[in-house]
């Protein structure tokens, strides 16, 4: 069952594909070839993980995505967790599971996994490679930080800020499941998701008190953002950040966004971060109470009122 | 995608399932609950990390196994890896692929990875949990080891040792592919693997130069221990430790024994060995040149001449 865990390397034809993958990997793979891989974290920081997985015609569907961008999508969905805790990258093991069909596609994933590798700055440090009836990624990504922004941080008088523009990968998805091509603007944040890593740190940096990014719509998330911080939340829908052409509604059911709600002091200097970054940090609520005072999420919309969307679910779930 | 990372709660159905597999764990999970799990490498350790998944009718078929050996079989040679290293485990984290008909078993593999998790010393600290076509499983393990044991130091002189005996999980298997029951004792070095950390530890403490574990056949794997030597060892079949009923052949070829295979200098106390672990400690072949003296494994057999045995391979490969 490890012959190739880590993707260790011997004789025998089942190593091929392998082969191929470290070939288009070159100096991104790094500890590839004993049983485990070897990583140092930073004298002073803690060591954060997590797991994430894409299946084929769960989180995505074929038609719907190259496989480059199933592979870069997969690593930046994981990516996301590191950024929500303000981490640093420090490597990831990619879990891969082939049919036939999609092992004639290795080189396209492969190529998916070294972009992002390269693009997020994050090495591949291992990984399993094994048969499937369909295509499952499962990537476990590794971090470090000093100083954690976790989810049960909020304080009273906390305002609550969204970092770029929701609606896309939801609108992305009602197209694609309409059998109709997405604007490429929203296509691209479906298919290419940005995890927020360097926007995480500079928030932690500069006073956020608890973080969560957007995977379930940022409703959903800001609840639960408020359970684990013990305190209750005024999300204004009428003020989240839109992508062109999304409703409210779209912005706040929006799954799969990938950016970033955290709880800061209002006064947080929100242009420094929009020079930094290039994309808008919003204000888009506020921490109203904490302890016993009530807990929960309460959505306000100035304009009119609409009903508190619910959390996104995969769309064939 | 990463509504459930790290087995993260909210509200919604789709984490009944994880708060059943976390009220199964009570304190055998930990740090769940946010975007990632957070974990400390002791100071002046080396963070390992390996992952090894595990595929109904890949690497094992349902009828072969209950719920629970699979879970725990999963982890046991996930964690093999971490024993090839020496290291001491930290924590891991399952993602996990099920059907609806696997869904319905979810309390008996949960207990299956509290069983691994408390026998084997190794916290649950998160996960990701979706729905697939198949049963897929894929844990992830981290450790921590000063000095790593690693495939590549074997010196010349050395001899080969092996722990334990070798062939019982390829009679078992031989049995279950025949539709027999196969006998107790091989049925549980095929159900139930032994990673052996501590033994690893203790090799490491008593001058190992380099290990592997024992998951393609120990006359394969002694072939990946030479190649990332780059020294030529001789394997001697007949000295292989075999358990009853075992021949020669059987023990050379038998896969996913995550018995461990390592150099050290042949006046190893492997008494002392024994009487603190309770299995065997065997000498098998040695180390015979280094470097450019030619490099690979030869097989030897005093009793009879028998072809290398080719490597393990999976039922269905």
């Amino acid at each position: 069952m490890t012959a190739d865990a880590n993707f260790a390397l011997g004789p025998g034809a089942e190593f091929d594909t392998v082969r191929v993958m470290l070939a288009r990997w070159g100096a991104l793979a790094s500890g590839v070839g004993d049983d485990a891989a070897l990583l140092d974290v930073p004298a002073g920081s803690r060591l954060v993980v997590s797991t994430d997985t894409s299946v084929e015609n769960v989180h995505f569907r074929r038609e719907w995505l190259s496989a480059e961008e199933i592979a870069y999508r997969s690593v930046a969905a994981a990516l996301s967790d590191l950024a929500a805790m303000a981490a640093a990258p420090l490597g990831m093991v990619i879990a891969l599971s082939l049919t036939d069909q999609w092992r004639a596609q290795i080189v396209q994933l492969a190529d998916g996994f070294a972009v992002a590798s390269r693009n997020l700055g994050i090495p591949i440090v291992g990984g399993d490679l094994t048969r499937g009836s369909e295509l499952s990624i499962s990537i476990t990504v590794l971090g470090s930080v000093e100083r954690p922004l976790t989810r049960g941080g909020a304080r009273l008088g906390d305002a609550l800020w969204v970092t770029g523009r929701l609606g896309g990968p939801l609108l992305a998805l009602r197209a694609l499941e309409s059998g109709a091509a997405p604007k490429p603007a929203y296509r691209a944040r479906f298919a290419q998701p940005a995890p927020r890593i360097r926007e995480a740190q500079w928030l932690a940096a500069h006073g956020a008190t608890s973080a969560i990014d957007i995977s379930d719509g940022v409703a959903a998330d800001a609840s639960h953002l408020a359970a684990a911080s013990a305190s209750r939340m005024i999300l204004e829908l009428d003020r989240l950040p839109l992508m062109l052409g999304a409703t409210v509604e779209d912005a706040a059911s929006s799954g799969e966004e990938y950016e970033l709600l955290v709880t800061a002091p209002g006064t947080l200097d929100h242009r420094a971060f929009e020079r930094e970054f290039g994309i808008p940090l919003t204000a888009v609520g506020h921490v109203e109470a904490v302890g016993n005072h009530g807990q929960g999420l309460e959505t306000q919309n100035r304009s009119q009122p609409v009903p508190l969307p619910r959390g996104h679910s995969h769309f064939s779930g």
